[in-house]
C-alpha cells in the first residue's frame, strides 16, 4: 500500500462530496490515518457517527482543524470566508488546507488572505456531483472517470499541490491543474448556467396558470423531466455558486440569451435552415462527449 | 384475444414512434391483421424488411394508403401537409386517419382540410420519445405508463375517437383527450421549450473560443451533459416542431426569458433569497414529478 497521505484530515462540511471523500478514505486507508469531520448540526454529526463516516466528529470548526495536517472545506463556498476566520489560528504550520468549491476566483479571494503563514492552500474543484445532497447522498464511485481541476495560486508549494492531486487520484478522479479565472468561466457554462435555466424553467412552469401547471406535471415529457433532475440540487449550495461566480454566469447568460433571442427570430420568421442548423450542432456536440466517454 | 382493431394499418413514416407501434403491432396481433409501412428512402424501407416490421412496405404514399382501414402519419409534423393531399383521394371510405405528432394545432390545420367526406380525422400525441431516432430506435415499451393526448377537432365521430384511445392503450399508453390549442401550449412548456434551450446552449459553447470550447467537452459537469442527451434529438423533427408550434413557444420563451433575466438582476445584486427561493421552488417540481410518477 501506498504512504498515508495526511495522518489528520479534516473534513469541514459533509454533504455528497465531503461524504464521498470519506466513504473513499475509509475504504482505501492510504487517504488519511485518522478522519476528523465537522459538521453545522448536531442531526448532521449524528448520522456521521450512525454511518461510521469518521474517527472523530466535531462541531466546532476550529477544534475540528486542531492538529490536522490536511483540512478540506466542503461546506458551501458562501460560507467560506467566516470558515476561514473561525479555523485560520487554529490551523497546524505546514497543515495543507484544500477545498472543493464549484466556484474558484471567489475561494482564493475568501480563503487566501485568512490563512496563515506556513499553511498551504490547494483550491480544487471535484466535476462531479448528483442531485443529491447531504451525508448519506455520498458513495465511493462518485469520482471515477470524472475529472478534479486544481486551481492553486501562484507561488503554491508545489509539493503541496502534488499531495492534493494525489489525494484526488486515489479518489479514482482525473486531475488537471487549471488557471482560477479560467475555471470559473468554464463551469459558468457546463455547470452553472444549465443549473440556472433548469431553475428558471421550473419557475415558468409553475407560474402558469392552475390547470396548465397540473398539466405541466403530469405531462412532463422527457425535456423538462431531464430539467427537473438538475433543479433538484441543493438550494444554498446553488444560491452561493451563482452568488461567487457572477461575472462569468452573467456573461455565460449574455452570451446564451443572445443566442435564445436569435432562435426565436427564425422560428418566428420561419427561417427552416437556421433551426436545423442549430439543432444539428446540438447533436455534433454530444457525439464529441460520447467519444470523448463524458456523457 | 381482443378484436383486431384495424384490418390494415398504414404507417406513413417509420422512426422512434412509428416502428414503435410497427413492433407491439406485431408482438401483440391484435392492433393490425396487416401491417403496411411507408418511407421516403429505399434504405428506410429495406432496413424496416431485415427488422420484420412490416408485412408489406410500400415506397409511394398515395399506394400504401389504400384499401387501409387505418393510416398513421409518423413523419416529421412539416410534411403533413403534402402527405395528406397526396394520400387524400386514394384513402378508403370510412378510414380513420391519425398521427402522432407533437403539434397538434399544425396538424388540423394541414391535414383535415384536405381529407375527403366519410374519412374520420383523429389527431393524437404520443408523448414518449428517447433522443435515437430511425426504424432502429423504436422499442415495445416506449409507450408504458406515458400518456397519450388524443386532440380530435369538433365534429369527430365518437366510434372514430373510441378507436384511435383504445390501439394506444393496447400499445402501453394511458389516454387522455385534450382542446388542441391546450396541447400546444401545454407541450410548448414541457417539451418544446426545454428542447430548444439545449438546443442554445450547445450553440453558445461552441462558440466560445476554441480553448473552452475544448474544456466545455472535457469537464461537461452533469448539467451540460443532461443539456446535450436533449439536444441529439432529430433535426428535421425539431424543425418542423418549432415552426408548427411558434406562437405557443415563442409566447413561453418570452416569459422564460423575463424570468431568466429576473434571476439575472439577483445575482447581480446579490439577492440571495431570491436564487435560493427560485431553486426551491425547482426542487419541489421535481418532488411533484416524481409523487406523479413522472420523473
Amino acid at each position: 500500500m501506498a504512504e498515508t497521505l495526511f495522518r489528520r484530515l479534516a473534513l469541514i462540511g459533509i454533504g455528497l462530496i465531503g461524504s464521498s471523500v470519506a466513504r473513499i478514505a475509509r475504504e482505501r486507508g492510504d487517504i488519511a490515518d485518522e478522519l476528523v469531520v465537522n459538521a453545522r448540526t448536531q442531526a448532521t454529526l449524528d448520522r456521521v457517527q450512525v454511518l461510521g463516516l469518521a474517527d472523530r466528529v466535531e462541531g466546532d470548526a476550529a477544534r475540528a482543524v486542531q492538529g490536522a495536517d490536511g483540512v478540506m472545506l466542503c461546506a458551501p463556498v458562501g460560507a467560506f470566508a467566516g470558515l476561514a476566520a473561525a479555523i485560520a489560528p487554529h490551523l497546524a504550520p505546514g497543515a495543507i488546507v484544500t477545498d472543493v468549491g464549484s466556484t474558484k476566483m471567489s475561494v482564493i479571494r475568501d480563503v487566501g488572505p485568512a490563512l496563515p503563514e506556513g499553511v498551504h492552500f490547494v483550491p480544487a474543484h471535484p466535476v462531479a456531483g448528483t442531485e443529491y445532497s447531504g451525508p448519506d447522498a455520498g458513495f465511493t464511485t462518485l469520482f471515477q472517470g470524472r475529472w478534479t481541476l486544481v486551481t492553486p495560486p501562484p507561488g503554491t508549494e508545489e509539493a503541496a499541490i502534488v499531495r492534493i492531486e494525489e489525494l484526488w487520484r486515489r479518489c479514482g478522479s482525473m486531475v488537471e491543474r487549471m488557471e482560477p479565472a479560467h475555471h470559473d468561466r468554464v463551469l459558468a457554462i457546463v455547470s452553472h448556467l444549465p443549473h440556472l435555466l433548469a431553475f428558471t424553467i421550473c419557475g415558468t412552469a409553475d407560474d402558469l396558470e392552475d390547470e396548465s401547471r397540473q398539466q405541466v406535471l403530469k405531462f412532463a415529457a422527457s425535456g423538462f423531466r431531464d430539467f427537473t433532475r438538475i433543479a433538484a440540487s441543493d438550494p444554498v449550495m446553488w444560491r452561493d455558486i451563482f452568488l461567487n461566480n457572477r461575472e462569468a454566469l452573467l456573461e455565460m447568460l449574455a452570451r446564451f440569451t443572445e443566442d435564445a433571442q436569435a432562435m426565436a427570430r427564425a422560428v418566428r420568421w420561419g427561417d427552416a435552415e437556421y433551426i436545423e442548423d442549430k439543432v444539428e450542432r446540438g447533436r455534433k456536440i454530444r457525439r464529441s462527449l460520447i467519444e470523448l466517454k463524458q456523457a
